[in-house]
């Protein structure tokens, strides 16, 4: 870490504050220029409260040279990790594609998508049993039967399941689910992020619509940091000014988030477009920048779908997709 | 609600629509284009799912006339809301000033912090106890033990108490707290929202950093579909491309909420900014827009706050902006 | 186009402004609802200023139903436009591959990579003689120069070649250059536009960094309105919050763009994302998101490049790259 | 500047590095960490290209301690500039208020606003005879003739005039023109600036949609980097996801520039919002965040004026505004 000080800093003052560092099991250098004098930090910052430190009034700017996130970091983890869901694995070179309806509505439903989409090479189903909408005046899930009949899928296709949680509270009704999913509007959720830590849960954790790389790995940091390394990143897009598609799905983020992590990255090009007859496009561009898995809404009647059906695919365009996914995950990881 | 229909769309087909818009108890017009049919609907718009609207293959686009939002619109309410927080007025001309540490500390720091604030017009107290932070390796707040502070200062001063809930779990120990808030992280964690709509709690409501003025307003009707109309809106900076201050402090939308709703519109130039040199600029400039409340960061010895320093302003300087505020709080009001 | 009247329009206001919409030959349409009359429009409504007609006191909103671009426009020219530049075509399943330095520096420098991205499967040979550069006193091209020995380069190796236009008084120079390139700060250089919408050149124009699919669509219509429909759109990322890459790719737009217009779409990877280990990726990504051409920073000394050296892949990575960008293009065209 | 090299850098590759930078007049001072070594650089180092810098293999990353302006740092020119046009003074406590039309369109029209902002208290006329538009289709303003009807008000009424110029080669057009515009999609057109620079020209700047305060201050800098130090800056409004605003009228750009800079700064609420029911409350909101101008679009019919008329106010209520903006102005200022 890099501390620059303002010029009119007395030496009395840069040193009582290189004392402060020096108390908190930092080595210090100081290095004088002529507008500005530098301390530079050596030793485990990670503690270091930046946004105490700029508070001081000798300071100008404060910059970090390490990342603040540990466990999440590919310095101290270079392979690649690679999680294994009751056989589906991700990571690695391994690629698991996830596909289901966004919202569970009816037995024959899921039961109908669940085996479509396992005939053609979904490696794990989803379904939404809790949705979080931006209306309170729509359709906001079938809650425990939405999970029951996940879960009576799972038997008769032997896929694992991924649902989304909303809340700490509804945990117990996750015991047969084998991701968890944080959606992006839970992703500081600090609170839920903490209890999901002290769990052995599989986690997929949504970039939040506003969050930068670096924010994503520090909330993936809070489940880490309670013993739980399960966790699966997932880029379903970012807000902008363009409002074409619903957002902007940010597919650099796949080889940045490589380089800085070792966990692996799940595309997800239904939410993040909003639009299903862009889904395939973008499915075939995130496998082909590297993602480790790709999320796709399927609902075998995308017209009548209680929620969000602009973005799902048929079961027959899912089939054509998953084809070519695997396709290009050949050619570009040869 | 207009719904613009595709080229293609047979007879049949845009009947069949019609007869099902109208057994949802609203009536519908259709107007032919030489490119386009469009229907209107008239009536109660506010259940029908956009999503599954676009859904249907038949549909180019649908464009809402009316709000989604009912109990917090305007059109519905036209006088402004006036909420009374045990004597502190906020709204229909009347200013609330809400100041106080980022977080509470200790006995002493929080006593004398909410003294001086009263001393200087201050009408509510802040101070966090429960602390949202990116990294989990930062101060978390003092939990339990600061809202008892808070309480002591509340004793001590007579002014009323605000501070931050990010558990639902957490309710019973705000019991005493005046005003309950809703972080900006929070704004769409949709299950605390629905908890607080069954209280009779204030709730000030802050917008999150990626959010609309329609999300916000969507997220207080979720309060008070519940029951509770007690809301404060908060505007506290949203995320765009610029560096310079932590985040852009959107001032636009004290008017624009203005004119949509009639829920009084606090605004937080301390977390906006992140800034403690612009507080006083930006905070005038709130008054000047027209907002019904402040919300000022004041430390009494802001280098050494354990949260959120760089951001804080002195008593001394809190004394000075809270006048200026006034004055021009009396100018823009005549 | 569809105009919402307010509340309490008179029906004499209502008429006069059917009238005036009629006097400009359109048909008008009104259905009136419990809370709002509206006025639908038919026939060719490209030259109404929607400023205009938002500003009339009696309207609440104003709705276009047709795109404002009418050549651009995929409506009314279904099939792709094929673009040929002697001989490297783009466009209808033609893939151009574009690669070369971001600045021509010296002509041992041009001749060299020229001649090897041509061996690697380039078709079109890029080079920068005139730079837009943020700061005044970083280095601003070779001009005439530069395109003196662009031109050594085409004249040696037969690629075609691509050159960067800030001043339309420079066109004279561009005489021999085969495509003309319009960076994303000139997006909406109108005047600038205009001018080139009298010549017969090909014309890539870059996607400013805050513009919509729209505007650029708009953009591309200003030359086109002048005659000139030579003209290959290109996505080369757009601001966002995230700073961890230079700009966000905006991958969504290959196929989004494929749906409102005809002209063909390049991805720019390395202005993109800045970061030259990012290229491979995001150049395969935009490949397999069916973009019609890639271009790619090409250096053979990077590390001494005068301009953009981070974003440069070498002549060996090229190789790589260019060989896998067929194999994708392949497997999604198939 | 601060140069972090990489962990597997060598001794030889590090002197290499500094005795580059020594050869170019700068002092170098190295700090060993145990995960990174940091060379420091003392000296000018406007001069260096970050771009090649970074493309250094031995480089992790690069970070400015200085800002690469300079004429416009107000670190070496401490007083705010005052900017004297024709009297009508701006910076420094002198308050400028810049009303009037956004196109010229009759003499009767500019006339008549011109007299009557002039009584109301403006100190400026402004009017537009070349318009940016973003469709070709639209009215591109009266050019010449334009400015010759802006001249005759000025000789009327006595006011300095202001008017947006979109090409270098209208110039000659503009020589009683006392202020030159350059709008928002022309900030980074270097070549304009450029000229301009070279002129003796009073240039209004405005920054860019998407762009930074240090981009906007280094466009300044182009100006000045040619003689020409006459530079006002504009803050008008940046891109963000928010809809129902036309722009995110960034006020915290005020306190920051006055930071940052010596040079005055305008705000213009009527374009950054694109609604006139704001423009009184963002331009009381400019004024008190300290705006050493305003500039607000006035016309005597807005619902017939050819351009923007929805952000327009009428005479009366800018009669209104202006007296408002005065005390406020005296508010914040004592």
């Amino acid at each position: 870490m890099i501390t620059v000080l303002k010029n009119d800093t007395t030496v009395e003052q840069r040193e009582s504050l290189c004392k402060w560092f020096e108390d908190m099991g930092l080595s210090t250098y100081v290095s004088e220029g002529e507008y500005h004098t530098i301390i530079g930090l050596i030793g485990d910052t990670s503690k270091i409260d930046i946004g105490l430190l700029e508070s001081l009034s000798i300071i100008e700017s404060v910059k970090r040279i390490s990342e603040p996130f540990k466990k999440a970091n590919r310095k101290f983890h270079v392979e690649p990790s690679v999680i294994d869901v009751s056989g589906a694995k991700i990571g690695g070179g391994n690629l698991m594609i996830i596909a289901g309806p966004c919202s569970v509505e009816t037995e024959e439903q899921i039961l109908t998508i669940a085996q479509s989409v396992k005939n053609s090479g979904a490696t794990v189903l989803r379904g939404g049993a809790f949705k979080p909408r931006t209306s309170p005046y729509d359709f906001q899930g079938l809650h425990a039967e939405g999970i029951d009949l996940l879960l009576k899928a799972k038997q008769q296709t032997g896929l694992p399941i991924i649902s989304e949680i909303m809340n700490i509270n509804d945990l117990d009704l996750f015991e047969g689910v084998d991701i968890v999913q944080v959606g992006a509007r839970n992703m500081q959720n600090f609170d839920l992020l903490k209890e999901l830590g002290h769990t052995g849960k599989v986690v997929l954790l949504k970039r939040g619509l506003a969050n930068t790389l670096k924010e994503l790995l520090m909330s993936a940091e809070y489940i880490m940091a309670g013993g739980n390394e399960n966790i699966i990143l997932c880029e379903r897009g970012i807000r902008t000014f363009e409002t074409y598609t619903r957002n902007t799905l940010d597919l650099s983020a796949i080889p940045a988030l490589h380089e800085l992590t070792h966990l692996p990255v799940v595309v997800d090009p239904s939410h993040a477009t909003g639009v299903s007859r862009f889904v395939e496009a973008m499915a075939l561009a995130g496998v082909a920048a590297g993602a480790d898995g790709i999320m796709i809404e399927v609902h075998n009647d995308p017209e009548h779908a209680l929620c969000d059906g602009a973005q799902s695919v048929t079961p027959d365009q899912f089939s054509r997709i998953a084809s070519k996914i695997k396709k290009v995950h050949e050619e570009v990881t040869v």
